[in-house]
């Protein structure tokens, strides 16, 4: 179980069946440090333009199509002290009749303080005046290559991962992908410091990281949609638009999941969720929107 | 400021312009039992089919449309010591591809504990023998009379309220409805003991409550959709469908709200959701689904 | 079989139970002159505010829960010499990053050339100095009372059809309906001049018609959705958003028309559908989209 | 203006960025044969697994980004006598409750008569016994590589052209595709022998052809979504779910389309759009949607 320092020499908007910029066996950990959304490293130097410039791929030995990728996150340590968001919220997620009087969005710098953990506007804003946040750091987007030799952009999700944005994906949590090309091929960056749920305004604050992230795999573990654990939950993943297919392809997952491991056919799965599941919106700003079926892990006896 | 305990004659499965059944005025207190969704009352006896039946409409003196109408949740005491729901999840919130192998759905009867406020299936299922439930009572469907005299299904909802299904609709909870006809109407029933996210069974644990609740008017507050105030959080409600319109009705009235009371502009207000706004979900079964737009009060000073 | 010559007292912006204005016997023909949108009759002065005022309830004997009533569009003569349409595209109906960029829509007329059937914009427009459309009337918003009581605004559409602003609902047309609510109690107005698909600029252009139907029961027919037929085809529609659940609405009944009617088992309606259907958009304006499943009788038999 | 005979080596699951198989000049015409949508040849020799194998990539010398691909369809032959399609109508395309009750789908064969240019089903269904077809061939995937570098899989769509199933994209038809890379990179396969709207049952008549294009460089002709022109109309695409979003996609590239080459501004455009549009479905198969938005030339003058 090596731990590995990754440096990436270049970075991609895309993931897909690129050539592996690191070989690492199953279970090992890597570290490394990931620019922001707009391709910005922690010295303010801009190494790649956007979308969501990403470290990768990470060929992980040993894994197949049909197995899972697990990737545990360690750390997330932030490494600047200024990250940004838009200004104002997107477009999409107002009314269509509320745009023509929403002000057109800047970028807007935010003061990370990281000995408190704490974020704040540079300048202020009517109002907010006093608006400190804690930091939730989170991986906005991360995963594995495609099927089919695909390269999709980092704008957008699917069953691989990629651009969710979803709060839950930060430090102690674990997240399993379908792997699809041998390797896995792990692709991590975009990271944010805080994020409210939707990415409504089209961003967290996004600034760099220093993530740590073990990566093994299980063999045989064939899962469609993105998977996760924290101490409290389980959760599965769905992309895709309208929000309602995202909640279809979550739930469905989630029923397998339920099935395999927990013992419940879908009957009891459907008892136990009518009454106690949760749904939190990842994203609602890509391409592909992001939805997570939740489940407190108290209601569940692994089997 | 009275306190009225209304016994309905006849109960109704639609909201709209119908004759008043009780007269109040602004400021009284109206306790009411109210019938489980399929029509039945405490004793098991049917009063009325399905969908929702509804107690009212209650004339609320002094309401005209352009004001809002408060309606604080005091109390629900549950009122049988059975509930319903259904046993597998809507055809709709699993992947299409997934339906075929979904066994059909039965109605499933739960035990409520009302002493030690709990609820449990009556016939045990496999892999949750031990599930018990602690109540957590709300209002599946309640409002005011929607605009141009309609009168619109309990199946479902809109700017007025009706069946939005959404959790946090119980006790202790302030929710305002736009007023659009003379005195509100307002109507109120459909309990739930407890319920999941988005009601994917297609019910909660259906049953009887009895329900005590603050009417009151509030001149010339002009609101859109509905909007409410826990303890914690202000929340605005949208409904449509597909979810992605019902988060856009949401999104559009929380700006407003914390526009025209809380001194923020747009672009504070989108500071502010962009990084701490909750979005919960209603329920994804009935014709419009309902989105919760959410914001913990921590974060806001009244102005 | 008679004829009545119905003048309404009144008009209603709602479709529902209400108290019928004329009672007519199974196949008798009804003509009655319609207001426009916006509540003008043919003298351009205003009777009523919209959303889309009606002609009814007209009351046909022997209509009960389960049949269908059968309505010919016999004859739309048009009664005046202007009509309105909206100057710009609706905003939801281009991207949301477009909305900006678009001007405020404004009202526009259009003269009708009644000998000549042909409508030409009253103020020329650069560009379109010579557009001279041929008149194509339809009905936009007609249907029945729908279930459990309700009365449903005109500016919607649902299974007892409404506002659906399809344009093959012409002279020449016939339409069955779903009758919810004894005597059928059929409304009708909101006629248009011309319309593109999808109503995209919220209007056709909007005048007052003469319109002659004839009224028919089919007892026992029942049907979920409108149907219609032409001289070349059949249809049927559904309505709902998004699109695709108005379109889901729509094939599900075609494949129930097709097994009933013409002998087609949903194999071989499917073999037939896959290749010829076409599918047709009525509004995406309206709170719920209209699609319409249509199949050319050159491919039918009927039993 | 070389004409090349492009005998592929190889096949494709993705468009995307690949190395060239074929370099042509601008205005070359080329000829090729395509597998049908599993991989088979014309011989019925299967030479790669689905979906939509690709032909191609075929580099058109000085196609840069911000260029426009024009793509003439010439000519369009079958090389087979058989073609397949799917026998029972996709999950998505009716209402979820009618899901349960839908058979199962398999594969049909049918025979196409190539001096007749008709197809009729190889073993009867009962109802269809004289289903006789006419050929109206068509291109079901092509386009050129999407920005990024991405390589995204055949059996979707997006602003780069892909698995969009239109009837209008056959033989006369021009189409242009926005370049997104050097070259243009432009990828051609699954071509049907005929389909209806939607492609519902998941193909149309899905065989081999030969197929002659004309790939001409239309330089700084910037365009967002494919473009098309056939004898009567011009029309747009946009690929996204639900439909609603492709067709705002489709409609904003009409406007931008009528603006630039046909004088008219945006309230112009409006106007005849409002009145005499009309929206096609591509396929509600794939990923994405599909959805055109169609013009006659007859209301327009090019500048």
């Amino acid at each position: 179980m090596a731990m590995h320092r990754f440096v990436p020499n270049t970075y991609h908007n895309v993931i897909g069946s690129l050539p592996p910029a690191l070989h690492v066996a199953d279970g090992d950990t890597v570290v490394t440090e990931t620019l922001d959304a707009a391709g910005y490293d922690k010295n303010e130097i801009r190494q790649i333009s956007g979308p969501n410039p990403m470290n990768g791929p990470i060929f992980v030995e040993g894994a197949e199509p049909g197995d899972s990728l697990k990737v545990e996150i360690l750390a997330m340590v932030p490494t600047r002290d200024t990250g940004f968001t838009r200004s104002v919220v997107a477009v999409n997620v107002i009314d269509p009749h509320d745009v023509r009087a929403l002000p057109a969005g800047e970028k807007a710098i935010w003061q990370i303080d990281r000995q408190n953990l704490t974020a704040r506007l540079a300048e202020p804003v009517a109002g907010l005046e006093t608006l400190t946040l804690p930091l939730a750091p989170m991986i906005g987007c991360f995963g594995v290559a495609p099927s089919l030799g695909q390269a999709i952009s980092t704008a957008t999700s699917g069953e691989f991962g990629g651009n969710m944005d979803y709060r839950l994906l930060g430090p102690g949590t674990t997240v399993w992908f379908p792997v699809a090309a041998p390797g896995a091929l792990f692709f991590l960056g975009d990271c944010h410091a805080v994020q409210g749920d939707g990415e409504i305004v089209g961003t967290g604050i996004e600034t760099t990281f220093e993530v740590t992230v073990r990566l093994s795999v299980e063999k045989k573990k064939t899962i469609v949609w993105p998977r996760g654990e924290t101490a409290e939950d389980i959760f599965t993943i769905g992309n895709a638009r309208p929000l309602d297919q995202a909640l279809q392809h979550a739930t469905s997952e989630m029923l397998r999941w339920l099935g395999s491991d927990y013992g419940l056919d879908k009957t009891a799965a459907s008892h136990l969720l009518g009454q106690v599941v949760r749904y939190d919106v990842g994203n609602v700003f890509d391409p592909a929107y992001t939805m997570a079926c939740r489940v407190s892990k108290s209601w569940l006896k692994r089997r």
